[in-house]
């Protein structure tokens, strides 16, 4: 993964990507590196001029840094830039393409597909269903499977034993890892008088917009009757669950592990951190940040950062102070009845 | 997926269901729909006559309600019976049937099965190995791996890359989606001197009853000596871990993201949401409820509804708030010795 | 799965393993079992001296017992070794070894491998992209997908259905089960002034050391730029998360469910609970040990064992003492308050 696809000088690199070069004319980029261990064809990043003493002993052929921080690089070839970590980003993006595809159907692959753009892949012991539409330039990595009436738009790749549900809706640049499924059933009972659970078909699909990534082993279930909805932007990470009639707004981010129960809507450009849970048929506000752990089972109608877990103590000291937790409410009445009590002898004291 | 396989008259459908027709001569039904969403030839429900407003406004040529409600429906055509969420699922299993499949082996699938019932499917890519038993109507959906000697009972739909271990028993009409692994080791080790650990090989299967449902990227571990066991008509959403020699309950249901610790046996019908964690070697009496998120780490002797969790609040207010509960103990204290304090001033100015 | 593979006397069972036999001349061990179902082929153990009283009504042809224990043995035959539970570990892999393989490219599986080690076995429907190196022994079970230039050392077996990413290399004698992914990318975006999410590429790989396990359906990231360690001798379980440049100590073992994010390294010789989350960027101490369901946030340089969750209580308890949790800090000044207002009270009167 890290054999370098061509080596670019500071100047090639800045008419693409923009950013002012100093220096460097004899410089040859081949890759991103950290400051402590990149070497002489490596570029690395100062995210902040408060960090410049790194500047000092990195050994990279040439540092990406904001306009504070470029009195710091004496001689060394450097890229002025606003925001050094996203311009980073964008040279890394450059110098590590994705691999290279034939296009076609593997021999092994079993295509029923309605239509198949240019340049697509579908590649070994893949199954796509009849009446899939595949766009341009797509990868349908191994073991994928893809059921029927499902489309995948342009230039999107499934990794590898990636599963999307019949009907499902992928849009474009998708990027979906590995054992992730899309548009399984939502979790849909009626419960009979004898306590068993009647099945309520899902009859929704999950649409999915442009530019998404999707974890590995992450899941997300269908609708019941409306669909599902992850919009154009949203970066989900690993073994994260999305009930049905889910709406992830635009440009939001999951770390891993989060859950998000049936019929929640969550706004735009809001941060879930890892492992959060997040009730159903609720609603949170664009730009709502959530901290990792936290359980949500309001809606939160205000943009804003929200918390609640319970740090980690030694196990003596937890056992000890959690024996309390059980008696909050004791405790605030005690409290109570001691404010009386007291308020009572100041008076006499009067 | 909503495509409607045929029209039903309310007549049609009560003699098959149950339920009194009322009007609706001329209506044909082909789908269900929230009463919102819902047009000429859908059906729709009204949960509790609470919300009979709702029937003003919807455009759905019938709605499913209760005696209670039948009363403000006016001219539109209904049903009345004792349940209209349970009526509603049954409606739309009739209107929604499993789609169509072609017995036979696919040309791609690899089958060592020792026996292959009438009517089942075995899909594209699938490996169906040696001393399998597939029963009638069966399907093995692209991509899954049939461990030998394993099992699988009438009528059951194993989706597409579902992995069933060697020797595993599925039961009859089981629902299984894509990525649950059924049968996997349980983690069991025995720490060497070294601190190192030794495997125990984990010589029990999964035995899953009748009509079981099994979510999305779902995991069961196969049992250490004895059996891990599913019981009838249990419930499993997404992203489940459920550890070795478990039991579970007939017609418990668990959301999502649900961690059940090894050798612990649920009762009959529990209810257990999503992300809960319960620990190993417990019991959970029958009908036991466990919110979401919560943490069990006791067994349960008494049906109720349980819960611990800590709501989410602003940062700042949490950050406020959790700097106190490490110190909860010695605000106990604190309380006890001002208690005691204030007693002692009492005495005095009597 | 417990079909025996074949029978042996204490005798040949001692003299292979150590512990010294007593009696059972004409006893063979075909399997081992518990105390309480075990039959007169079976071996059992016996954990400690004081569950002695099992040993009178067991069936078990033979015991495992410490010395402390060897005198409630009676006619019995048994072993007598230190450590009866590892002992009973070696005794169920010598019983149960793993199921015998064909070794070879099954004609369903599709290889590009570089290199294809002694006996090794590419069942159906695998793919092995180009430059793989399969060592030894190794099996690449049905579906799974071996990506460009991975490394797979001697000994390994992939059970079914796992992904594993180009350039990941995986040590020997490894176990991994259906539904792993190894090497999908880490999350790591960079934002844009517009607050959407520009991708930085993941150009590290994972590196796994000898005698690991992997659960099912676990997922471990490759590294952002430097790589993902997993050291000798780790064991994970199912649904495991672990973030882009995490390093996991050798030795160390982690239940169901656990979150690690990113950067976070892990000492040696852990114990993590299920469930357990650790956010990112941290550092913990060789020999820690975290309760299942706790959420670590900060580093933890003492070897330990911490813990940091709410226990479930009945829920109309619960919400009556969490609606004060919210209130702790509030709490805590009322309680300073009183105190003060006391101490000045308590002036007065002297």
């Amino acid at each position: 993964m890290s054999v370098p696809s061509r080596a670019y000088t500071l100047e090639e690199m800045t008419s693409r990507l923009g950013g002012t070069p100093v220096g460097g004319e004899n410089v040859r980029i081949e890759q991103v590196a950290s400051l402590s261990s990149a070497g002489p064809r490596d570029i690395a990043f100062l995210a902040s001029a408060r960090y410049a003493q790194q500047l000092v002993d990195t050994r990279a052929g040439a540092v990406i840094v904001n306009a504070a921080a470029a009195g710091h690089c004496g001689n060394r070839p450097h890229v002025i830039t606003d925001d050094p970590y996203l311009y980073f980003a964008r040279v890394s993006q450059l110098l590590n393409p994705p691999p290279p595809l034939t296009p076609g159907v593997h021999a092994t692959a079993t295509s029923f597909a309605a239509e198949v753009g240019a340049a697509a892949c579908i590649d070994a012991h893949a199954y796509v269903a009849p009446g899939v539409v595949i766009g341009a330039d797509v990868v349908i990595g191994p073991g994928c499977w893809i059921g029927a009436g499902a489309t995948i738009g342009d230039g999107s790749r499934l990794v590898a034993r990636v599963s999307v549900y019949p009907g499902c809706r992928i849009g474009r640049r998708a990027l979906i890892h590995a054992g992730a499924v899309i548009g399984a059933d939502g979790f849909g009972f009626a419960r009979t008088p004898q306590k068993s659970w009647e099945k309520i078909p899902q009859i929704g699909v999950v649409v999915v917009g442009d530019d998404v990534e999707i974890g590995a082993n992450t899941s997300i279930d269908r609708g019941a009757l409306d669909d599902t909805i992850i919009e154009d932007g949203v970066k989900l990470d690993n073994q994260i669950q999305i009930g049905h009639n889910c709406v992830i707004g635009a440009h939001t981010a999951m770390a891993g592990c989060v859950g998000v129960a049936g019929s929640t809507r969550i706004g735009k450009r809001c941060q879930i951190g890892g492992a959060a849970m997040i009730l159903g048929h609720l609603s949170i506000a664009d730009d709502t940040v959530i901290s990792a752990g936290s359980m949500v089972a309001k809606s939160i109608s205000r943009a804003g950062h929200y918390t609640g877990w319970v740090p980690a103590q030694a196990h003596a000291d937890w056992l000890r102070n959690f024996a309390h937790i059980r008696h909050l409410e004791a405790m605030a009445d005690k409290l109570r009845r001691l404010e009386s009590r007291l308020a009572e002898l100041e008076k006499k004291g009067d």
